[in-house]
């Protein structure tokens, strides 16, 4: 589970938008629906595109599936759906929010075509049906 | 459960996109689906554009939330999209196939501003997961 | 006088911007209206586009002139534009709301160009102006 | 009652579009309509865009509705728009002819938006419809 | 044989442009065309979107091709596109008047990519050659 | 019948889009095509766009009708197209492919609003289908 | 002869691109010109865009020509357009520089469809060859 | 000091956007401001373009610098571009309130790149700061 | 003096366009036009782009100015430009019609960047306008 | 204050846009105007876009207003945009050079709608202004 | 070796962009560099599009591969595109001058696509690293 | 030289596209072609935007020229662009792959017109080319 962008914020930011739960909390709920899943979930955050696309690739070798919350690069970084397509790890585009229902430039993503599919709208909720949708393949 | 133009042809239609599975196999799928997560699911299909205003209208009253997979209207009815906000019932747009890695024109959609949420790429399991979103709320 | 898709909701739906009378409240206001002005109301809703294009072939050699809310088929049915050109009978685009002042895609009418005038944004008053600019004809 | 420019070439302008009768007689058609209607009707016309402007900021205190045929201004003048929403009164766009049947740019009004209602096509009955609109509100 | 909106209207509809024929009289010109041709030829007209779908899905396993006259549902209906690729039947796009010299929307078809040719301009002649181009086959 | 650039290359050049008939091969088709139907086929070939001006004028005085397939001067010949306009002889476009279902630039022709009609996608059929319905009229 | 907005600066405002002559020096100098032509010249200059609408209109029943550079209007007015289209006098677009090796929006003219022609990039020259033009007609 | 159309207006239109003060006061302010500053501060204010035009020009041999507030101008008027191109007086183009967090058309400014720089979303502020940045060239 | 494609047309092409006169007649008058303007004037005309290249290059060392009328060229040719800018001899652009009251395409023109002027609306006295431009130089 | 990619370079980087004074001599300077105001100015500056979102994260707590100039990352960057909108602390965009009058692409600031003002055009008195913005609040 | 339009003119051209060499002096330098290099280089210059569109036939047979600089025809001659892919030679791309730095217009290329690869901006040197990478094949 | 993200993949991405050899085995290839043409070539590869900014201005004092294949930032960076203008090293920007035969977003550089040429196409022998190119100044 990869988080991108000001989602390390989460909790405090705009809380009608993103909810009241922390990251940490996040991380846990999402830790504890992996395991009535059977399967094992890794966390991590960054703000940097870069490291993004350095935990991409770390990825290979240790993860059989990815959900991926690239925040706002989401809509602008083709480094990201590079790394996204070099890996060949299959990988679920997922928001916490229904990004077609706020800024235009929220409705486009550079990353939905290189990725097996994309949820989003549903809250913390959505992490768990992208695990969920993972498991089940 | 509502799905849209061409759906009925589920299991023959361009099986490498849509899999092989007919409308009525999906629609028990779903019900069963339904039944694990003590929800009443109820299917319909509709290849017309007004016939789905219509079945949007009709659940008022009968329905606390709506699968729409209303198929290539999604990239152009704003008639859905009206009537989707005029019931005012929880709606989650979705399609079988992920559509942002297919023809440019299905990278928009007209309706999601206007759903609670949408999930895309997983076959019949994207509705699954739907289902789940909504019997969680 | 013609209602296309989602004016079977009058009174109900987003009663913020389309106010709370009924579509058979208004179409008895507009009978009324009609009766004042001497001319006879006929009233129909269809939320298809064929079937509202069936509606306006009808009216050839029954209507002398046509008040048409197509709702959200006025952004993009080029087939409504064609039935409307194609009977020529002379027809008003009406609006309840001011479409100018909402969504961007509401502000193009594909049936203007095709009618003889248009009116919005006055509520149900709109239907009333509407017929006595054709009664004035 | 407030025209914008050319309309001062009334009658002799393009009669095929506009008509053959004259601005006064416009206004006087217009002060008889006001009077069957019970509201006292005041007429202006401009070329100057920052005229139109004053006119519009003269009207607070003095006026309770306006019906403003901004002419070619409609398009673009920003101004006339923040001057509308700056008075704060109801203000009607209206039309002589039917302008979404004719060049590309009269298609669009940067004024609607901040108008209650617009009418368009039904020549001097134009003017009479927006001023009961005015008078029944 | 396919028709879709308005093409009922034919012989009274703006004769200048789509002759003054009635459709059945063109289904009569089919028939007996594809009589010499030693081809079967039914003839279906339908107002809307939805109906045209479902005629689409119907002639699977009883046509081995189709010339198809979307009307105005040419420009912009992607469900009916989606019917053509899902049936796989060969399709024939045409149009009674030459498409390109009207109106700019007129010049975009989104049927077109699915079809296996186009043929526009001769009239009911254009019907013709269609089935020829089928026959041939 | 009148070709444009690279269509010499027939038979030889992407024979999975063009066929595996050469130019002269199609020539003789066409001209038998002709004798069928009781007209006189003559064939031109041009790679340069001037030459296909000077191919259109000296049509002037000794054809009724001409087939031209511009190739890739369709998309952006307004040269050619200017031609065709101004030697007032019954032009039909054609392609052997069907242009809609390949590149993007493709879907664009600048030369359709000039002729009667157009016809594309059934490979050497297209020119015989063209002859037909030249010599129908 | 109208001169639109800044062009009484001429003489002082970038002379690299507009020369050195003052306005009056140009007004003299059209004078002249007009002289050795047999028409008499009259020269106006108003930096307002009501003020050259009212002067457009001044000039019907006084002017058999107009040479207007209706200098940054030209890219916008919509209400000049509809001026020199309302008068129905002959009416020429001139610049002195060529606009169209300047700015990217110095390119689009609203005004010269509806002037009879239009000549620029000659300096002060450019007047007398209108002047000419309108002599010769 | 130069302010456009509407900003007569100030202290009654739309306070939450644009303050409670009034022009006169906001005049006073920048006169104090001035004088702390050590430079003579002159307010002027129109709703014409011509007339702002005309306040440029009247600037040269009187001003050392201008800051203006185009108003709705700002987005439009390449009159008053060339007249600030015109003159060579350094001018700051300044706005009350952050024109790019309100409509999509405020975010344009055709203006700016013929200003020394542009300062906006501080209120009457924003002139202080700008009468600053003209006293310490 | 270059003429572009289908000028060799000119006098049988559209002549509510283009007028009645020969090319051969326009040639002539051209010559006796520069008679009386003391300079010696040669004509061409080509259909081929490169053999405008050609042209315009083979007017090194023989040319003190050119006219040009490049017909549809204008609006696509970049080769033409680039000989234009290569050659650097004085080139006004012309043509006999106003190009901006016609079709859209004919309103850009890609080489009047790199002429020194253009003139366009006059018919034959179009050239004779930019002939004494030249002389006048 | 924080500043963004490539403002490390100042004092050598295309001196003739960005002045002569290097990075620390803007601290310097910053520092110092905030001495006067009575405000305490810390500076940073980061090429990288997450260490920019880490920056803007880490001053909630420590700071009460932010000065940013984020260089070509204003024209892109929505994961900067959303940490802006995320700290909820009032930001202040500032440019050293006037960017509307430099490459298209700086006319647009992805930034500024989540800002409370932008400066931009004075140098290195741009950051002055700024912080005298935020010292007055 | 396949030059386009306007080369011919090299070192006479607007030699501060394309340098002082003639076409003979490249023919030569690139004879030269072939032979260093081991391979027979032939070179040809045409200002016709036609003429390169045979010019890329002829070399089928006769050519292993070919550097092809099409000018100003790189934008826009899908003709040229069309004979490249038609022929299957490998063929490299390649401009004398950094083309993404000029006219915005040079930016486009129709022809690389269908190219192995491209190299711009190095002088006549240009050259020999398209000679190279094609002698490495 | 310098390559951007996900170029630490090389050899296991794509190989279909980016070929079997390894970064580091690019890297070994690269110092070998250097030593071969005298120069000291030091390899480096960066996810991160602004490493790659900080590279770029490490490369001041120590670097006389910059091989850059920038990977996806290519198409967005305007840091990066920056950057590049801003150190005034001359820098080539190369690909592997022929980036025009590719998604349509590959086509666009934000780089290229601040590097003095460009080379892509032709695997590791891009970085070969380039190398020369640099060594050949």
């Amino acid at each position: 589970m990869l988080n991108g962008p000001n989602l390390n914020l989460l909790g405090t930011r705009e809380p009608a938008i993103y909810g009241t739960r922390t990251l940490a909390e996040l991380d846990s709920f999402c830790t504890a629906v992996g395991r009535d899943l059977g399967i094992d979930v890794r966390c991590a955050q960054h703000n940097g595109e870069g490291e993004l696309v350095d935990a991409l690739h770390a990825a290979r070798g240790s993860a059989d599936g990815i959900v991926l919350n690239a925040g706002a690069y989401t809509h602008y970084s083709y480094a990201i759906r590079d790394a996204i397509a070099g890996i060949a790890i299959p990988t679920i585009e997922v928001h916490l929010s229904n990004v077609f229902a706020r800024d235009a430039f929220r409705a486009t993503s550079v990353l939905a075509a290189v990725c097996i599919g994309s949820i989003s709208g549903f809250g913390e909720r959505t992490y768990a049906l992208a695990l969920r949708a993972l498991a089940e393949r």
